[in-house]
């Protein structure tokens, strides 16, 4: 289970490393249940990633696998191709999200939104990282 | 403008309200233009109210008004009967949001949702009140 | 047929109206189809208030009434009461959109929203009466 | 802050761009929040493009790039592959939209839809080159 103060450390990891690499970032940490805990949208992050940063969050956890790799797998011609129409729009087949784990299990994940996408993923590594 | 400084202050201090009561909460604001700035949700809040909280912060801008306020003009025979289906779902009716105000002028808005209507317009207070 | 011409006219007039009884509006016209031909969003309206004038002005052309009379029959116990669920929550039930006719036949209507159900109502008469 | 003064003539200025190219247009302004602030549909402009051009201003602010810009980026493959279906359907990811700048900063934008990409875009253009 996470509670909401792991939810805080793991943003504030994340808002560390969106400052060093200077881009503001959306950042949102989401439960075992898929649901949004926390969520934060740094001074100057696009309005379009609110959503998307939530979105990567909660489709990490419904498919504990990273939107990077799922969208891998989502694009035309491959085996998930289409799966962005499930979840009434809720499933993000770019990176940005990674699950968060606690003993191998998967527990959650974190949802990241506001670069591009090697950057959004390498901003919820860092998240990950702080759990 | 409200900066993510400012939002987190604002919700540490509803938070503080929320544990005061003994009623876990969700808490978010949102900016002038009706976009999340930032969400908790509080160990053991209700999972519906992640969604409440979002939307009341953003009727409270929406409507430059206290979802309390709103909700005694959107009554069956008040003047605003029907407005909670506009917007797409998102126009919240009863207590929870009030507007951020600055030099007398609406920036946004705080949303909170967990408890009785009292207890959620209590805790939004309590957020304003650090703003 | 609704010209644009004829809708910046009629939304004009309508500015007129709100200025003079010192109320930002949202003032939206549509077309014999019941889509929109012109919006205006009048600096200081509500945010809240750009989707309700459009979905009133589209509401007084569904169903060729105005939205305070369609209200009146919406009630809980009336006729009508439950159909602001119908047509994907585009129908709005509290006054502010009048119907634009033209030899006797609806052609358009005008949707206002901003101010109180008096007002709103008000600034749409002011609207139709410049067609 | 874009002042409706300021978003009509940005409309203007895009209308007569249209007529110049001889393509009746959806044309629609948004602020800083991506919210509308006016629109208009040219007489004879196709009905689908009052939705897109509306949802091109907002994608152009909410991810401060023009939706041409946008649109390469989210090609199978490409790194924001599937972003069309994140934020409710409102992220359109072709030629038409621009944001709006002033000193730097995007403080809105503009929607256009009802021609070719490039007609849309070109006439998008016209209404920036005015603000």
């Amino acid at each position: 289970m996470i509670r909401l103060e792991d939810a805080k450390k793991i943003i504030e990891a994340a808002e560390v490393k969106a400052k060093e690499i200077g881009q503001p970032m959306n950042i949102a940490v989401a439960d075992a249940g898929g649901n949004l805990i926390a969520h934060v949208r740094m001074d100057g992050a696009w309005l379009g990633s609110i959503d998307i940063s939530i979105k990567k969050a909660f489709t990490s956890r419904a498919f504990d696998i990273s939107t990077k790799d799922l969208g891998d797998n989502s694009q035309p011609g491959q085996q998930f191709y289409g799966i962005h129409a499930s979840n009434d729009g809720k499933v993000m087949i770019f990176a940005g999200g990674i699950p968060l784990k606690k003993d191998g299990q998967v527990v959650g994940a974190i949802g990241v939104s506001g670069g591009s996408g090697e950057q959004d993923h390498a901003v919820a590594e860092a998240g990950v990282a702080a759990f």
